[in-house]
């Protein structure tokens, strides 16, 4: 009787987590590194808590933090949103992915996904009583079809989702694309949420193209991003919402009511990673490259086919040489016979494409989690 | 035009204490203690963060949290939760009231709160798209007059949402207030919300009569509480909800696309601190008499009257021989010109009782923070 989310499971991270934990299986599907955070960090946190910085952070986010991601992004995109009226700090991405869509998103609206998408997306917009509309981006490069997207619009359509670099396949939105957005937002009235936390894990010398490096879609873009898959530390979920004033207000109204304020000692710990070692996220390409080079070369050794991994930290490969078996049922079939664990891709869609025989693996590992895998994945 | 919550103001809290930043006042508003956190809780998170407890704890909360939880659950309340399907570790109380209201209410419902109630309240129901019933307490005693409250039921009536001790005015429910609620929700088939985030904080021999006492409202209730008033860290952001198993699915339905897990090495420090050290929450109530004592002892030098206050950390001060300003005015002032901030009432009320001269001042606070407030006030 009581369910009003009849919709929403457990998620498939979780599920695939206890499966991979009950079977000892090397756990290649939730997004997580096996990194060390960098010690400065730890440092710095373990000095705020040290110092009594325990109690309520401002419910925007503790200036000294606003002020570290204004210039960080200044640095990278060009663009310094103001500290005090363009972002809010939040419990991670997640949070703030919700926030936004409840602080603009009303019930009876239509919100417009890119299948395959982050499970966050749909529930969030079920919980505004809105509806998702999925629009499906190309099976084999995962571009979207910005023909698609416009044919979906109706006049209940009041978002557009987006995220680059892409969570599962890590393709990633070209200077075109975003003109695209640009003008299919502006053209319809429509806010943008634009998830970047993969922001700088992008590889072979491509350019994040930011939301914020376009000044036609800063006034109605949400860019949500966050420290965990930056900094190692996904766990510590901090995130943030840069959004022009007036959207700032609506976010932090939902913000202020739901965690009103993050963990404060990291706050103070991320400011002071951000303004004392930039060279962690203008180095951060370049550390996972390293990390996907040598896990595709692995791969070869295998019948498992790498798909091309522009961005991020995921590798989907094509098991299709391997076995018939449905996504779902290979990823259960080799985490129990095999020892490995994946993601399947169709719980990303709303109709995943038939006969679609892609995983998702995880390659934030360090090289003897990887090698542990590949030994098995040898055995194929 | 995107005013989605028109009627979502800043929260008082944030008001005053920027007010009180601003002008140099010693801040009694919003409620945090300027205590040292525990040395025990602050050495584990240091340890957990060293030992690489980095990434997502489990979106239900670590095990070993929930496992300290359902323990120190069963010794104050003899009941015991089951840490698999009845706990649910949140980023604090606040978050776990809005997954509560968002998980089992639907447009277009009713939630009856009692006045003066905690400002996140409205907000949680607002967001769900429901509409809260406000029922006063007394004006002088802040006891619920059930008969009220069962007036003002229908059958679009879902949950009754109850606070004690109470904030803000540190009011205690007693054993027949709960035999009535259970009775209430009962013969009307209502959800109960029992925010119990002061439940330690109780004074003069008084019991905490938590929900989990009540075999009656076991199957029907979130009990939301939290860490930050507990153990001297309101920025940790930490909480919980003990619910049966059916309304923790549902719960969790929300809490895992909401923030989905809490800043894990602080979930393994509070487990080790239950653990180790119970002695604390046990103490916690003496500790604060004798807060309050002073509190009020000093209090009696000055022309504020102070009311009774049976739990909590807020002492409520009738200002009525000192001016005949409204609330937010005389906080204001009081700021401005006393250089002393506390909190006004009238923003716990959807219609604040007309004349009533009340201000609510945060005894969290050590001797010399308190001696520097008195020696202001006593200029009255
Ligand atoms: C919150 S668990 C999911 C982690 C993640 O981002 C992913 O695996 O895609
Ligand atoms: C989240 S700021 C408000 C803190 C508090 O609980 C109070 O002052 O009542």
């Amino acid at each position: 009787p009581v369910t009003k989310l009849p919709k929403v499971g457990t998620t498939i991270f979780t599920t695939m987590s206890a499966l991979a934990a009950k079977h000892q299986a090397v756990n290649l599907g939730q997004g997580f590194p096996d990194f060390d955070v960098p010690a400065l960090l730890v440092d710095a946190l373990a000095r705020a808590m040290r110092a009594g910085q325990n109690q309520y952070a401002m419910m925007t986010g503790a200036p000294a933090l606003r002020a570290a991601i204004a210039q960080k992004t200044e640095d990278c995109y060009g663009y310094r949103p103001d500290p005090d009226t363009e972002i809010t700090v939040t419990s991670g991405a997640s949070e703030a992915i919700l926030n936004a869509v409840l602080a603009v998103v009303r019930a009876g609206e239509e919100v417009i996904v890119l299948d395959p998408c982050y499970d966050c997306y749909e529930p969030a917009i079920d919980m505004a009583g809105a509806k998702a509309v999925h629009v499906p981006l190309d099976a084999s490069s995962f571009a979207p079809d910005w023909e698609r997207v416009r044919a979906a619009i109706t006049p209940k359509t009041r978002l557009l989702m987006i995220n680059s670099p892409h969570n599962p396949s890590g393709a990633m939105l070209s200077a075109d694309d975003m003109n695209e957005v640009a003008a299919i937002v502006q053209e319809h009235g429509l806010y943008l949420l634009s998830d970047e936390v993969y922001e700088h894990i992008v590889f072979d010398g491509a350019r994040h193209e930011s939301a914020l490096r376009y000044p036609a879609l800063r006034d109605r873009t949400f860019v949500i991003s966050s420290f965990g898959k930056t900094y190692h530390c996904t766990g510590w979920k901090v995130g943030y919402c840069v959004a022009p004033p007036a959207l700032s207000v609506e976010f932090r109204k939902v913000h202020q009511y739901n965690t009103f304020c993050t963990f404060h000692p990291a706050q103070l710990a991320f400011a002071e990673m951000i303004e004392k070692a930039p060279e962690h996220h203008r180095e951060l390409g370049h550390f996972y490259q390293e990390k996907r080079d040598a896990f595709q070369a692995q791969l070869a050794e295998t019948r498992l086919k790498a798909l091309p991994v522009p961005g991020g930290y995921f590798q989907l490969v094509d098991y299709s040489d391997v076995s018939d078996l449905d996504d779902r049922a290979f990823s259960e079939w080799l985490t129990i016979e095999k020892g490995v664990t994946g993601i399947p891709l169709s719980p990303f869609y709303e109709t995943p494409p038939v006969g679609q025989r892609l995983l998702r693996l995880c390659f934030a590992k360090n090289p003897e989690t990887v090698a542990a895998a590949m030994a098995r994945l040898k055995t194929l």
